[in-house]
């Protein structure tokens, strides 16, 4: 197996999906190349080799301490020294303040590289963003810049045994002493990079509730919480966070998944990040960047499953070329065509929906005029939903494919496809299970005060089709598509306040729904910028097999959407809830 | 996790779907029900409790020894008093003489308890059925009891590296000695139970080669190799098979997939089972056996990974019930609930479909008239590729959301849903991978001579549909997707000899839709066997959700078969294939 970070095919998804060459800065395709080639170079040659060792040897967990893989720590230290961790952090505290979309770009690369290893630095990425919009000045000073070089790591500390996806029922306790410090008390679970040797400090963020702060999740508050507190000597000091043991996953051995005390003594101080009880809100931007990040797992996972089955599939042979009399390869049978062709199409799908969402972020932030970041939030947060739940499933599904692929030898370790489907799998688990975010995107992203900004979406959708030179039939299909797609929407947010339960039934169908549609559509504006003959032609095909071979599942969607919402009997009400096992 | 032989359901499957309680035997619901209970207790009380630890320890191998799991053997031995492995034998060999419909429900449980153990099992068994259809009466003699009763066990010996999917590039060599006798020299990879501690004795299955026989896979032939040769003075003899490895695996740990060497000195004796050079045609018994047992251990797993999501499900809370107040279950949320009813459905479906297969083998085997044998082997032929990719893909997919179910806990290796999901992944690969099912489903068994039998089956469907007590959308909502592969069948063979490359292209979606509609319009039978009034409303009620959920699904797959196959540019033919990777 090997890996070529696909530079070309990204910068190309920017030119045609995103507005980063059409913003005023300094950045060109020529700088952004160079340091995509440069992000993609150190996937290739550190991480992707480091992989399979981080899967055998596995993050180990001893009397507290955590031993992270061979080679996990020099990786670590040579994605520092490159200046990774900083690449959309402000330049004042070492970064380099590129937009998300580049960040999201390099990020492909990484977890294609090294799902485990590329883990842990999604963590910290995402309390350098956090703590710059939420944190006080002083702690943005005494964290940021060992943040940003990587010298510390930061992790998210949410789930507690029974509290995972509703967060409401954090247990976590922080009590305010005197010098507007908190001690913090508590157990998490399932907490990525929670205790490592990457680095001499590691820094959580925590979700905790203050002495008589209400129940529920408007009682959650978000305090900094560092395994090392830095003294004014500027020695570090123990904090009485422990690391009380690590999981035993199906995948991402490499990374390690632990269960956190806080507060063994005392208590372990921490600091107040954002406001009293609005932890959650506070604690959304990091999912946010986290959820982006996760799709770009998938992304990257896709990417590689797609490389690594089409290189077998040339040079397995089976059966003979009846016209030339020699052994066919496997990728010349049409079946094995379907499957390829189908993990190439959804790896580009969810590429350009994760593209767009970074680009939505970055226009919500510098935008020129208030209402253009603000029609921008609203394009980021029905993107945001959609790139986690479509990319992660690719991810899952492509590496099932190329599992397929490989047949038999796909079923051995050392093969490695199975491999990136047991890393990979979890990441429609983890940032808000798939599920989830179809429950967000359908009730929050697009009824109600949102219903039209989806409408005018899909409208820029349409507009946009109509710019390109694409084959009659093709436009049609891609159209029909998104006219389903606004019914649909239509539909269940009309179904949502009189029967939610009917409505929710369809999440998962209609987020799929969008991101089939939106990212057929979007692979269409890759002709608008395809400038040589070969991309031209083979996005050309790209597109003739998405129609043929995708687009159909677009009518099922929505004819089960559809099929749900009219059945008006709402058999689950009467009955008491759908029987599930006899 | 916990797992409950679901005899009721099986019971109720085959009164509905099969012939079994109509054939002139002595066999009634009373007699299958009490052998089903007994061996659903086996799977439950013995294997279920191993499975973990076989996955924990594997089968490992040292000089050419392969050392079983702690509990395998004594588990092996408890199988084999129970006279599980004669099941279906001739009673003069020590069997049951039991159909194939109860054999296969029986491995249902078996495979649900432990894949990994009872793999081997299902080879010994289809090398009984094997050997009883092509083998000398001498090697019957010599060889049946000993494996009917399970002292011996047997192995299917036929892939090669470089030979997987295509036998006929099989290169094992036998060489005919004086005596009648074969010396036989090769490498086989890829062997399950190739080697193990469980018997004294394994019988290998091996397809090779005689002198001058023809190239490709008609110059193959079978012979029966023994590890230790039965001499005359009762003792036995070493014959030169050696176990060189096994693999590592991404699951079925417990289960040895061996590489073996035959004929380490001057060749490993054996005999010819069959004609020479129609070895092929005698493995093909052994294959067809095979691929519904592979179907059993898809329904099996995809049984227990639905009831482990569904009680975990309703034990794990998370949110307040609105209007209690009180902990909700995630049982009780909508998009939990079509992930719940989606693996019971499809569970059902693929239940039902492989019933029916065992049913039609065994109504060709012992119909009353010559005509109604060979109608019944046709329903056979087409049946087995279907139920062996939807039985299995529906085990791989119904463990998949059985790991989503449980989020993140599904994740972790203790909690056993994502071991299910990795000892089932392989069954869509071995036995003919589920896309050479697809091939053999589109290009042997729907067209031609056959295409008549094909819509003769779906008459029976619509007639079979006409007489239940449905509420008549639903029966339209099935009749319509059987109208749709009717059609789909037309447009397929109608392609197919024009442009074979174009028609193979929608192999897999036509078996999908194959199984999708005949499986629904199945589980409409049980309606006219449900007697008591809660086992009607659980019928009626899952046929909803099949008629909203599933049934949307084989519109999609219709259109897009109609569409590629409508589609007549070939682009493939003047593109010289389909450009894959950049």
């Amino acid at each position: 197996m090997r890996y070529i970070a696909p530079v070309d095919e990204v910068i190309a998804g920017l030119r045609a999906c995103t507005s980063l060459y059409r913003q005023p800065s300094d950045l060109d395709v020529d700088v952004t190349q160079a340091i995509l080639e440069e992000a993609g170079a150190f996937a290739q040659d550190t991480l992707f080799p480091l992989d399979s060792t981080m899967d055998d040897e596995g993050a180990s967990f001893r009397d507290g301490q955590v031993k992270t893989a061979s080679g996990h720590r020099e990786a670590y230290q040579l994605f520092c020294d490159g200046g990774w961790m900083g690449l959309s952090a402000p330049e004042e505290q070492g970064g380099h303040a590129l937009p998300q979309t580049v960040m999201a770009a390099c990020q492909e690369f990484w977890h294609a590289g090294s799902l485990a290893f590329a883990m842990g630095n999604l963590l910290t990425i995402g309390a350098i963003e956090t703590l710059n919009r939420h944190a006080s000045a002083s702690l943005r000073k005494d964290y940021l810049p060992k943040l940003v070089s990587g010298e510390w790591a930061a992790t998210m500390a949410l789930t507690e045994p029974g509290a995972g996806s509703d967060l409401s029922t954090v247990n976590t306790r922080a009590q305010p002493d005197d010098s507007g410090r908190y001690l913090v008390r508590g157990n998490k679970i399932f907490i990525s990079y929670g205790e490592h040797d990457l680095t001499q400090n590691i820094v959580h963020l925590v979700l905790a509730r203050l002495p008589e702060a209400p129940q529920g999740s408007r009682g959650l508050s978000l305090f900094l919480v560092p395994k090392l507190v830095p003294a004014d000597s500027g020695s570090l000091v123990d904090n009485q966070v422990r690391c009380t043991g690590i999981e035993h996953k199906l995948g991402q051995h490499g990374s390690p998944t632990c269960s956190l005390s806080f507060g063994t003594g005392e208590g372990s101080v921490g600091w107040l990040v954002g406001e009293p009880n609005r932890g959650l809100q506070a604690m959304f931007t990091m999912m946010n960047s986290a959820r982006l990040a996760v799709a770009m797992q998938g992304v990257g996972v896709a990417e590689r499953s797609t490389q690594a089955a089409a290189i077998y599939a040339m040079e397995r042979t089976q059966g003979i070329d009846a016209k030339t009399g020699k052994p066919l390869p496997i990728s010349k049978h049409p079946d094995m065509q379907r499957m390829l062709m189908t993990m190439r199409a959804s790896t580009t799908m969810a590429r350009l929906l994760a593209l767009s969402t970074a680009d939505a972020i970055d226009r919500a932030h510098s935008a020129s005029s208030e209402a253009a970041r603000s029609s921008a939030q609203v394009q980021a947060d029905i993107l945001t939903p959609i790139a986690k739940s479509y990319c992660t499933q690719t991810g899952i599904d492509t590496a099932d494919l190329a599992i397929q692929v490989h047949g038999g030898m796909g079923y051995v370790e050392e093969t490695g496809v199975a491999r990136l489907w047991r890393d990979v799998r979890v990441t429609s688990i983890y940032e808000g299970t798939n599920g989830i975010q179809a429950i967000d995107l359908l009730t929050r992203k697009i009824s109600g005060a949102r219903a039209e900004a989806f409408q005018e979406m899909l409208d820029e959708h349409e507009k946009a089709l109509k710019g390109t030179t694409i084959d009659n039939t093709i436009v049609a299909s891609l159209q029909r598509s998104l006219q389903l797609l606004r019914d649909a929407a239509t539909s269940v947010s009309d179904v949502l306040p009189r029967a939610p339960e009917q409505a929710l039934s369809v999440a998962t169908p209609f987020l799929k729904l969008c991101a089939l549609a939106l990212g057929a559509s979007m692979v269409a504006r890759l002709l608008t910028i395809d400038d040589d003959q070969s991309s031209r032609a083979r996005t050309t095909e790209l597109l003739g097999f998405i129609t043929r071979f995708i687009i159909p599942e677009t009518a099922g969607l929505a004819s089960l959407i559809e099929g749900v919402l009219e059945d008006n009997r709402a058999e689950r009400e009467t009955n008491g809830g759908v029987r599930l096992v006899q």
